[in-house]
């Protein structure tokens, strides 16, 4: 067994990539970031100047949906990826260590790409970078999803430092040079995260997973945790979209849009999985995940004027697909392909992502000003500036381009990670020893049945006689 | 055992009906359903003709109440019927795909007779029809937890299907015809959805349940997955109440009021159930049911000027009058009327709902203007157009006489529903066979100490020798 | 063993507790309380004359933060202490029933220190009184975590009867008398909290608690729903910091500096556990509590221009000095001081919440108009009426002498209230029975593995061989 000789030993590696880290962060935090005007004391002679209300304050437009996101982001991925029956630590641990770190490292790439000011040298940041340091995280968050239970803590740090570095290039190419609109992400977060996780994961194919395979499924009380952050994400989801789009009509169809095409796909996963299966039974893994997939391929097209029933439409059709991704794509991608694909998010961010951004291309493309007023039209494309002239059909061209960009960003980028990530220094688990919290958690005593106290020392006795 | 006949497969009727449902739920959103004016793009253009600022978008006054309500029916109602120690996945999952497909349905049923536009032929929603939506789920949802365990996912479509018809009815009977407060929905939600159930309920009645009784019980971890359910329901409810309260101090208000009744129906709640039980300890139903009272018995109530102490009382009673409930009420219904009432409805949302009609009527009835200032009777009260001369001891009336109509529906709309659901075309369980999550999902394999990689084998031969 | 004496039967005395002071209660805001004027009826007529908007209701500055710090309070704490094996009803079950005592005897409380109209003799109450109430509450929650396990639901009424008092009292010094800034409450909610549950449990000292040794510690389950506790109050602590900030800025700069300190403390304390232990394993007391630190030693300073970078520092620092509390501080003092500390609460709120509080001494003591501006220094730190001239120097001062009277608070508090628990009247277990929710709740049956209806009568058979 060649593979047991891998060590998962992280005392040095970790604390060491930890401590380093966030030294940086500081130093570079201190060097270039500080209080937009918004968040800064200053505001309140500003407010005086302006003649501004308190209510201004952009804090009172997105903080409310900033705590959704959040939540998205720390208990929503994190709980989902909690049905292995032995990896709920790492699942809720690591995806917990890596969102707080990825959002620093956010805050500063973003900024630098996209809030630089030339004038003083800093990064101004506020509430809506908020937003976005945790829409950049889940880029890396979703690739987690693919690794799931074969890498260690280290790696994955390794993964979000690249994935936030990797995002915020694309999406200054996407939103900034391609100005294409994605206020859900489903181009730059979704398409993007899921085919960097893949590429990854790919990359790292462990032809002996399968004596893993003990460990690689859930119990029941595992998958209900799973439950708990399929529900945040689902709900919070209309936020989600709408946390960053513009303000009044804009958050508010967007939100609406988002709620109606999660409903939707909720009632076709549910069908599929229960065609699928002999009695009808329903599969979890469907249930916790396809039916997100609403929320992903209205990414882009929720703040657009879809209307009501075209979102309907959308769910409909991606519960579907999702659902069939996890029945027959998954298990194909990984005995042709090889490619082992932990959460399956191939079909809930990868495909539904890269959908949605082409569903976002149409509805962009087919925008008219009978539908949203002539200034409604440039409010909702922002057609101001240099983009003043741009029409709904090149809008088109453009978020199209802006799929095939985050797609080649996850799937370039996810390949050279992978690479870097096959160092045999990083701690990962040997082949016969994944998807096991042991390797890096100190795990509690196995659950006896709690012995009465008269009982004690003979219990005690019991037990010995049982690990003899 | 003749039971046994019954066949659970649900292969074709649960696709059938789902497919089928979501469909002409596409072609007629897609008939009827447009965005109302403040979530269009033309607004951008109202904007400036009407002088608005952003903020007077109806999104920012109702937003966040809404994600809380969403959070109550997907999170709450869901994990507060987890309690079974093998019926969570049902519990949780089949209350997502019924809300799911209830909203959709609601937002329907609710637009045709609240916001019918006849000049267009459409209806126009927004985020009030999203809580909306989410409100006339609630009471299939309720009437789930009378039924919990014993009915197919057919079956709960069915009765999602007709309660939110009836909700629909009931409810433009109760808030037009009447002119009725009930921002919480004391009576056309809890009261409604509670008899509701009941009536299910009382025509399913199977004399044979005995035989799951093996199932009908809470293990320690489902117990606390329940609280996941009844703190984030108690923890909501003001923002339940005051989700589509006045604007300004009557959002204020509600809120406040069902905070300080909730708070003081936990005291009540903890006294009554140590008072019952040997040595003073605290059971677990009534913990994570009868608390919740307060807020449902607030639910006309709150947007009133019921004072604090006011609130106070109506906390404390309910608290008493649901446990004993659970104590002797439902075994009593259970022994002499042939009513199965699984999550005990009957206590938490039938009678609390009916007594906070009432409550509601008695406060409305003793209205004054030196409490609520001319124009706070007017606006509270909505005196306005053909109401405009209605004094505060009229409203009283018709406030109770929206209770009986909402007990009315609730009952009579059950009988029949409940005969309905008796032909043996739903794919229900037999008796024997009820609580139990195996008829309707795959289930993962039981929990077993996970071993060891070296002792696998051995294992695998000490499992094989179990199961023989 | 003459401790077995001891009798946990509460059946008179939580009943008689309960009753009592939820009457005293009903009575008193009888006597005292009333809507404030943005929660009144009247407010219809005010905003006329006053020419005010719905939307400067208080209640929309507030609210979406007072969900969050609610949620903070019952599902953040209460889950927090869920991690031991067999006492996560007392932990969820005994938080739930305290805090809602707490919070009506906080509004009381403050609003007699606070809020007393001495022309009319009333208290008037609106969202910032709940979002105080909540507040005071904590500090008897954080004190229960020191006790967990160890005392009965009636000394527990006890505990929050008397934190809520002492609260009130050191937040009317500290904040009136000393005009402290203290917008998150690092001296008067952790601090005080944390020595104060610390002197209880020191007073409480229980020599042969190890005969509970079996039952002090977690299972791979308990753990993970410890989580949801953390993540709750980590995800929403920038709202608890921020939820009674100034309007605008003040609020926005709060919540950011937050949310940049806790992402900090998190990567420290991953690198601190896993340098401790063999092989680099975490451990999940660390995570669940460690990370949290970053939270309350920005409690003070949170609130003023402490900048981007000067948060992350504090987290880091926060982050190291916490776990290594609970690696070598928490045994040293059990040891040493005869402390026990179940939850390690002079790790994460005591020590972190002095440290914050001589923190923001120290970031007051050193701004400076060119920072701030002007009116910014005067609104940061309320310098008018009788505190005009008062330099930042001199604040300060102040504020790390409210530092020291949050600490006396505490301990001294803390020692009377601790003696006043050791009369044998109390229902507390014996020390073999700590840490056990038999003692105070009907638990129901082991989880066994569910028998399938064929094999029903053979497992019982079974069964019974086994138990015998």
């Amino acid at each position: 067994m060649p593979c047991c000789s891998k060590n998962t030993n992280v005392r040095v590696s970790l604390p060491a990539v930890c401590f380093v880290w966030q030294i940086a962060m500081i130093v570079l935090f201190g060097v270039f970031v500080r209080y937009d005007k918004e968040s800064d004391a200053h505001w309140v002679e500003l407010k005086k100047t302006e003649n501004l209300t308190d209510l201004d304050n952009e804090f009172y437009f997105r903080y409310p949906s900033f705590q959704d996101v959040h939540v998205m982001i720390f208990v929503g991925f994190g709980f989902l990826m909690t049905f292995l029956k032995r990896y709920s630590f790492s699942a809720v641990g690591f995806n917990f260590l890596i969102a707080a770190f990825g959002l620093q490292w956010a805050l500063l790439m973003q900024g630098w790409f996209h809030h630089f000011d030339y004038s003083t040298g800093k990064i101004y940041i506020g509430i809506e970078s908020m937003i976005n340091a945790d829409f950049c995280c889940a880029g890396s968050l979703i690739a987690y999803g693919a690794i799931l239970g074969k890498v260690s803590p280290v790696q994955l740090m390794v993964v979000t430092l690249f994935g936030v570095t990797l995002f915020a290039v694309e999406e200054f190419i996407i939103l900034d040079l391609f100005h294409c609109r994605d206020a859900g992400g489903a181009m730059v977060i979704h398409c993007f995260g899921g085919y960097y996780g893949l590429a990854i994961s790919w990359v790292l194919y462990r032809p002996n997973l399968h004596r893993s395979k003990r460990l690689n499924g859930s119990v029941y009380q595992s998958d209900l945790f799973a439950m708990i952050g399929t529900l945040f994400l689902w709900m919070f989801w209309p936020s989600f979209n709408s946390a960053i789009a513009n303000h009044g009509e804009g958050q508010h169809r967007t939100a609406m849009n988002t709620y109606i095409a999660l409903a939707s796909s909720v009632l076709t996963t549910v069908a599929i999985s229960s065609m699928s299966k002999k009695g009808g039974k329903l599969d979890m893994v469907h249930i916790q995940n396809a039916t997100l997939a609403g929320g992903v391929a209205m990414g882009t097209a929720a703040e657009l004027m879809i209307t009501p029933y075209g979102s309907l439409i959308v769910g409909f059709c991606i519960g579907i697909i999702s659902t069939f991704g996890y029945l027959y794509i998954t298990p194909f991608l990984e005995e042709r392909f090889k490619l082992q694909d932990t959460c399956g998010i191939h079909n809930l961010h990868a495909v539904p992502g890269m959908l949605g951004g082409f569903t976002g291309a149409i509805v962009a493309a087919t925008a008219s000003e009978s539908v949203y007023s002539k200034e409604g039209l440039i409010a909702t494309f922002d057609f101001t500036g240099k983009f003043e002239n741009r029409s709904p059909g090149t809008q088109g061209g453009f978020q199209a381009a802006g799929v095939c960009v985050a797609m080649a960003f996850g799937l370039v980028g996810g390949a050279i990670v992978g690479f870097i990530l096959k160092f045999p220094i990083w701690g990962d688990a040997a082949d016969d020893n994944c998807f096991d919290d042991e390797a890096y958690w100190e795990l509690p005593e196995e659950e006896e049945t709690i012995p009465p106290v008269l009982e004690y020392n003979n219990h005690m006795t019991q037990q010995k006689h049982r690990e003899t």
